[in-house]
């Protein structure tokens, strides 16, 4: 048995977590990415919004009396870590990392849809107002990658056609 | 360097993988649901979709002289039981599960529009095909999940506060 504000909170705080997640696995693709201009600029454009989202989660719990937790940060970043390394192994890392992006970005739209019904059952607007500002964020970023991933896939493929030329990021 | 065909027949052997993952996990999530009904009956029907899809993709690679990776299924199944295991943990498994899955979704989609942009170039128009026949069933997944997701919630929520009822699954 759990009060509407005690899930609210809870997923305030994974919401947080998953921010912090978001912004190493993007910091990681950013810094590794070598020959797709776009895709870094876009990603380092996003980067801003993701810390900015975790300034705003992390006063909301504040005025909710509660803080982020250290825990579920520390997962996200062993999580993030995960995810990188994987995606290095790849001889096609940069398109694993816009399929990657791709999910995650339509988990934290997912995350965000779920926290907004939460915040409104339990009557905290702030919390319904913060999710309405971030989901366009969230799905503006998803539809550029879904824009360009056609794109992207077709510069990986001349690239990693052609003999002495490297595709892989 | 690798050739166009080369990098087709790796992802097709990727999406094969990932739909075995889709199976397990969606499997998992079906036999634990016990008070949502219509998510239960729509991830049931989507699982039928799934066996259609790998069968589709291993005849596909049976045409171009190739086979699915047993190790890469392998690893499918050990995610997908990382991913089971981390969503029974929780007292919001039903939410998690609601959420991970429209993740899981879009991942596919990303998946399969790389995989038809990849098979243009290297001239398989017989994945082309398959690709388009599979990227409608996983957007009606996706809709269908973005679409049920706040009333889920607010199941839950109600079911969370009523003292002696599970709401968890």
């Amino acid at each position: 048995m759990a009060t509407s504000r005690d899930i609210l909170l809870d997923w305030l705080r994974n919401a947080h977590a998953m921010e912090v997640q978001a912004e190493e696995m993007f910091k990681s693709q950013a810094r590794r990415i070598e020959h797709y201009p776009p895709l870094r600029e876009r990603i380092e454009r996003h980067l801003i919004e993701t810390r900015e989202q975790q300034a705003m989660l992390a006063q909301c719990l504040k005025q909710l009396g509660a803080e982020p937790s250290a825990l579920k940060e520390i997962g996200a970043r062993f999580m993030a870590m995960g995810q990188s390394l994987f995606q290095v192994a790849s001889t096609d890392e940069v398109v694993k990392g816009a399929v990657l992006a791709c999910s995650f970005k339509h988990m934290e739209i997912a995350v965000y849809r779920a926290l907004a019904a939460a915040a409104k059952t339990a009557g905290e607007n702030d919390v319904v107002r913060i999710c309405e500002t971030i989901l366009p964020q969230e799905q503006a970023m998803a539809d550029w990658l879904d824009q360009h991933l056609p794109e992207l896939v077709e510069q990986y493929l001349v690239r990693a056609e052609l003999p002495s030329v490297s595709a892989k990021r």
